[in-house]
Parts: C-alpha cells; structure tokens; sequence
C-alpha cells in the first residue's frame, strides 16, 4: 500500500524542524509594524507582497518552479512524474494584528514536506505543487486565491470587489502589479488532491488533549441581520406594562438560544449574536429599536433549515410578548460543504500510522480547503489552538504540535504523489 | 376657605386661551433651525438666551418686577402684600429637537395666570413670581437653575461643571455675559411655595383617560453601568458548551426583568436597559464584553434597595452561567422625593372644584419641584403627554387639556397667594 511505501521509504521521511522554524521565523519577521501587535500581512498590502516574494526565493532554493500568478497566488511546482498534481498549502496573508501560524503554517508545512521528500530520496509519481493563496482573509469578500483557481471568481467580480473602507480590489491590485483583468483558473482535471494543515481556531482539540483532527466538512453558515421595532421612550415616565422594548426582545431571543438548540440543533451547531445596536441607546431610553446579528452554523443543511426556523419562531415569539415588529435580513445562506471521505480516511490511517491518533470532526470556520472540495477531492488537517485563539497576536500552537501536523503533511503529500 | 374665595372672586378667575396661544407661538418661533426638527433652545445657547430675554420683556409688559439673576434664572415678581412668596413656574431650555410644551407650558401659564388675576381684580395678600429656571434639561449635568436657587450648588461647582462636547459651563456662562461666579440663592424662609405646571412626558394619563396629574413624590434613580467579562472567541470554532458569551449572560439578565419586578418591584417600579455595547461586537465573533446601563426607580427607597438586590443577584446568576466576571458601577443612587402633603391634597381639591377631576400619581422624570421640594412646600401638575412621548418633536398635548391644567395653575396660584 502506498501509505506504507512512504513510511519505509529509502532513508526515511523526517522534516527537518529547524528548518521549519528558520522559515517561520523569517515570514513572520514580515508585517512586524511598529505600534501594532501580532503579525500585519494584509492582503495586497506591501508586507503581504514582501512575503509572497520571500516566498518565491524559498521555492526556488528547494528547486521547485516558482511563480505568481496575476491575482497574486503562490505556486512551487516540483515537476516529477506525470498526471494530476498533487497541491498543498494555504495561505500566508494576515488579518490585522494576527498570529503567527493561521494559514501560514501550511504554507511553509507544505514547503518543508517538499524539501524533506527530495531529502529523503522520495521521487513521486505525480507533480506536487505548494500553494500559497491570495486573500484568503477576505478583505474584499470573498476567498478570492482559491475561487480565482478553482474558476469561482473571474475578472466581473473582481471588478466590483471593494472593502471596508472603500478600497476597490482591482486598485489594490494594481498597486501592486498585478492584474485584475487576468485570473488564470487551473483545470481541475490537473488536480489529484488539495492537501491544508491548518490551526484549529477552536478549542475541541485542546480540550480533549488530542494533537491532531481531520476535518471530514466544514459547516454551513447563515448570517441575518434582524431588526426589533418597538417604541423609543423615557424610562422613567412608561410604566412597564405599556413598554414596547426592543431591548426586551432582543434579551428573550437571546436567553432563549438553550431552548433552540435543544428543539433543532446538534451536536456541531454553532448559534451566535455577536453584535448588537440598539437606538437610542441612552440609558435613560427606552430603545425603540434593537439590530442584531444571527450567525447560524451546522455541518447538516437539513439542521441549518431547523435552526433557522427555530430562531424565526423565538424571534417571533419575543416580538409578540414585547410588542415589536421584526424584519429578518438573510445575508447570506453558506451550506455545509463535505470533504471527501476517502481522503480523511487515508489522512487518519497515515496520521495513526504515526502515532498520532487523530480526531474526525467539522471545522466551523471556512478555509481554502473548502473551495477545492466543490471541485477536487480535497483533505484538511488541524492542530490544536490553545484557548481556541485565533485572529489574535496571542494565538498559539506548542512547538511539538506544530511538527505533529507538519509530519502528517508530509507524509501525506509523499502518499498521495505515489501512486 | 381660601379656595373658594378664590373660585367666587370678583369678576371669576379666567385665563385668557388666545393670549396663551400667543405666547406659545411667539416663543417657540424662537429655536428653529434650518434642517433640525423641534425646538432647539439648548441651555445658555444664542436660542436659549433669546428666548429668556423675550421673556423678561412679557414679563414686565404684565406689570410684573423682572431680572436674570448671574446663572440666567428668570424671574418676574408681582410686588404685592406681604410675607414668603408664591413661586410660580418651570423652565424654557430644551434638549436639541425638543417638544413645544416641555418647561414652556409651565413657564407661560404661570405668567398667564398673573395676568388673569390682575384682571379679575384679584389681590393677592403675599407676592406672587414667576419663575424660568435655568438648564432645567442637565446639560451641565444638574437642574443648576433650581439647585442654584436653593442654594444646592455654587460657584465652585459652576467651575467644574462640563457638557459632553468638553465645553464648559463657566465658558459657555461667561458667553452669554452671565456670571459664575456668583449665584444667587434664595432665602427659603421667603418661599411660600413652588408650584410647577409640566406635562406628563408618559402615558399614564392618556391611557387612564384623565386629563389632571397631581404629583405626590417624584422616583428615586439609580443608574449602573454593569460590565460582564466573558471570553472574545471565534463563532464557528468555539463550541456552546466552551463558551464564555457576554451577551449571553445580559439576554439572561434582561429576560428575568419580569422575575425581578416579581419579587421586588412595586406598581411604580420602572427597570430598565437602555445602552448595550458588546465587543468585538463584530458578528462572527463571539462577545467577550458586554457593558449595559441598568436604570432602576421607584417612589419608596425600599423598593429601590431590594430591586437593587434583586438586580445584583440575577447578574451573578447570568455571570456563573455563563463564566463571566462581573463589574457594577453606580454612576448615581438619588432617593426619592416625597412631595408636600398638604400641597398636593390641595391642588386635588382645587382640581376636583374645577370639574378636572385629578389622578394622584408618581413622577418618573426629575423636574424642578423636585429641587425646590427639598427646601420648600412644593407642588407638581401634569397634563397628558399623547402616546407618552416627549424630548422629541412630535411631543404633544391637546388645547383643551393644555387649557385645562393652565387653569387650575391659576387657580392654585391665586388660592396659595390669597392666604
């Protein structure tokens, strides 16, 4: 069997960590800016466009065919063998002050599986490509690298794309010479597998003291936007029995979350107000009006439509009570997508091959893996977020977990190119 | 009895409706401003100072003594008999986009009601004076019109005092060619009464279709801004149960309201969260802090105390549920004010005369009685305030209830004056 073929390969397969951690330490000494916290590669910015030609150099010291393609995606292809290729990585862009491994780490995982491979006297019998994808944090949107591959997004969209704070993406672009006009989508027919290590961002794997999951869907997402109308008035003069307040609803919907979870949802559904704008909102006012955020997650569609009927239903119900007109928003409605069970099953015999016994379970947050998986069989391994940070300067992985899921990689890259 | 005097007196005691409405109009001509709904003659603005100054010239044109003591209170006195005064009136200020009737009413019928007296040839046995307090509306924090008066704050707390913007007080004073350096209290012992004409600024009246509110105390306040702490964390990786959701723990407390009322509030109790903010407060995160004011009152002490217990223990029990810490601060804890006895049950009685068949009721809103209670006999009507609505421009009282609480302030004025 192929698995076994590379574990007992001609003098082994071992990454080297000091090499791993040279290269960690080299990216991550981009996007240091003075004043700020955490790591600042944002996408398009210059520290992002310094890091993607580091990058380029490392590639090519491996002897790999290095390139950028015009939407600003990495590529180091090692070209062996024949047929689909065999890619792997992530990304390596940053959201503001963020941590060191998110995204990353699979980048320079990838890369260092390579290395160790050519070490190790490995020879594939397929191509194997490390990918590094560009705005995969979203500043415009969307997951701009992987959809540009996988053909999702071409120039239309790109056209329109703007961020936050005005930013048109083909500006950013062109700042820094790339091209809006020109995505190259890659054939998916060229494609064996997508492989990503990625950090956890949650808490399941620390909490259940295991080192390394495997990710067989990443959840769907819906997120609305619900508006309680009510009556703004003095808190003080409005008896209580003839308030319309839209804060009350607002705080039934929300201590009314247990009874929804318990009615539609499961054991992986994710139910979460993380914002919360009340009007006036003077302390002495009554609001008269309470916008909310609603984020759905599940990694079943059939209890995503559960939830969200739940959640009209108690919305509704707290309206009545407090005599409130609601209006629901759906931004957007995401559903589950599943990775490819064939391949989470050979990544769990390979992890356990390794002694690394691992955990099958969903990721709740999207990652580029996730656009592959609607065109190409597609994997995605966790390591463990300590405190479930992430998005943060102090997000955090020990260093044996890190060489934990760097080994898996690349013992997994190794068996997917070998036959 | 005086009262009845009073009601009988030579030629009747009768205001005069188009010279009231006349003065309504004239004053609130002055406060307009392009582009800005309602009335604004916010405290010592250009408008405010306008509109005490025409005031000061209605008030002599009434025959009456007038003068702007140095912190901009307005007083028009009829010099007449003997012994402590009658106080007679509320204030002209306004919050920005205020209401026609709020202050003005009491201010303009007090004045009415000297005129309709000198013409129904009725004489007085103490001096009678109009009074226009100045920031009635707190810009500076305080009602520093009335406190000034009874001697509550002084020119130290003048030179202390600032608005919200960062201007202040002694500035925005000195402006106006006002002095703060020197209030001028009043002698209580020359005060026979404070009588205040205001609308209700709630629903109560409207609602129980009663067209007379004779105050009997005006609520104590306290006003908490409460800090939950929980845990900032990804919404799609953390799980439920791994959660320590700020927001969470405030729906929780917001929903037992009904609980707390339950055990500890009375008929007047008024509860209420006005101001929320949650950070991130982004949706896809969960709430790591939630701060929200809590706004609690009721006319017994009592009460206030163990709806204050009651508040604290309903936050713990959210907190521990949620594995938040907790933070309370009292911005404020103000006692109630129990108004005059024998004032009151006066004004029923010349309330009931009238045909104006009075509700005795608790005012939730602070007013100038308030402050002149503290030192004074002190009484307070209410007209209704339709839908409850005030500091907005859509504030509004119908003409015949307006009409009818101006009449029985004249007759309240001339009865307190006829003995």
């Amino acid at each position: 069997m192929a698995d076994d073929r590379v574990a007992q390969g001609p003098g082994g397969l071992a990454i080297n960590p000091a090499r791993l951690a040279a290269d960690l330490e080299a990216i991550n000494a981009i996007g240091r800016i003075e004043g700020l916290d955490g790591i600042n590669r944002i996408s398009f910015s210059d520290a992002d466009m310094a890091g993607r030609r580091w990058l380029l150099g490392r590639l090519e010291d491996a002897g790999l065919e290095a390139r950028m393609d015009p939407v600003g995606n990495v590529f180091g292809r090692w070209r062996i063998g024949a047929g689909p290729a065999v890619l792997a990585g992530s990304h390596l862009d940053t959201v503001p002050c963020g941590g060191p491994y998110d995204g990353t780490l699979g980048v320079l995982a990838a890369l260092e599986a390579v290395r160790a491979m050519k070490e190790a006297g490995i020879a594939p019998v397929r191509p194997v490509e490390v990918v590094c994808t560009a705005d995969e944090e979203g500043r415009f949107g969307g997951m701009l690298g992987s959809q540009a591959i996988c053909g999702e997004v071409g120039a239309d969209w790109i056209a329109g794309a703007i961020d936050d704070t005005g930013v048109r993406l083909a500006d950013a672009m062109r700042a820094q010479g790339l091209d809006p006009a020109r995505p190259e989508p890659r054939d998916p027919a060229d494609i064996a597998v997508f492989l990503e290590l990625h950090i956890e961002q949650g808490p399941v794997l620390e909490n259940a003291a295991e080192k390394i999951g495997i990710a067989t869907a990443i959840s769907g997402v819906f997120n609305w936007t619900v508006t309680l109308t009510g009556e703004a008035n003095h808190s003080g003069t409005t008896p209580m029995a003839l308030r319309r307040d839209a804060f009350r609803g607002l705080a039934d919907f929300g201590a009314a979350i247990p009874e929804i979870l318990d009615r539609a949802g499961a054991e992986e559904t994710r139910l979460t107000v993380g914002k919360v704008a009340l009007a006036p909102n003077f302390p002495h006012s009554i609001a008269g009006e309470a916008v909310f955020s609603i984020i759905g997650r599940d990694p079943d569609e059939g209890v995503m439509r559960a939830l969200a009927g739940a959640c009209r239903s108690e919305i509704g119900r707290a309206a009545a009570a407090h005599g409130l007109s609601v209006a629901i928003a759906e931004q957007s409605w995401l559903p589950p997508t599943a990775l490819d069970r064939d391949v989470a099953d050979r990544l769990v015999r390979i992890s356990e091959r390794l002694r690394l016994p691992p955990r099958r379970m969903t990721s709740g947050a999207g990652h580029d893996a996730q656009t592959f998986a609607r065109h190409v069989p597609a994997g995605l391994v966790f390591v463990p977020s300590i405190g479930g940070i992430s998005h943060a300067p102090n997000e955090f992985t020990p260093w044996n977990e890190l060489l934990g899921g760097a080994t898996l990689l690349a013992h997994a890259i190794a068996a997917f190119a070998a036959q």
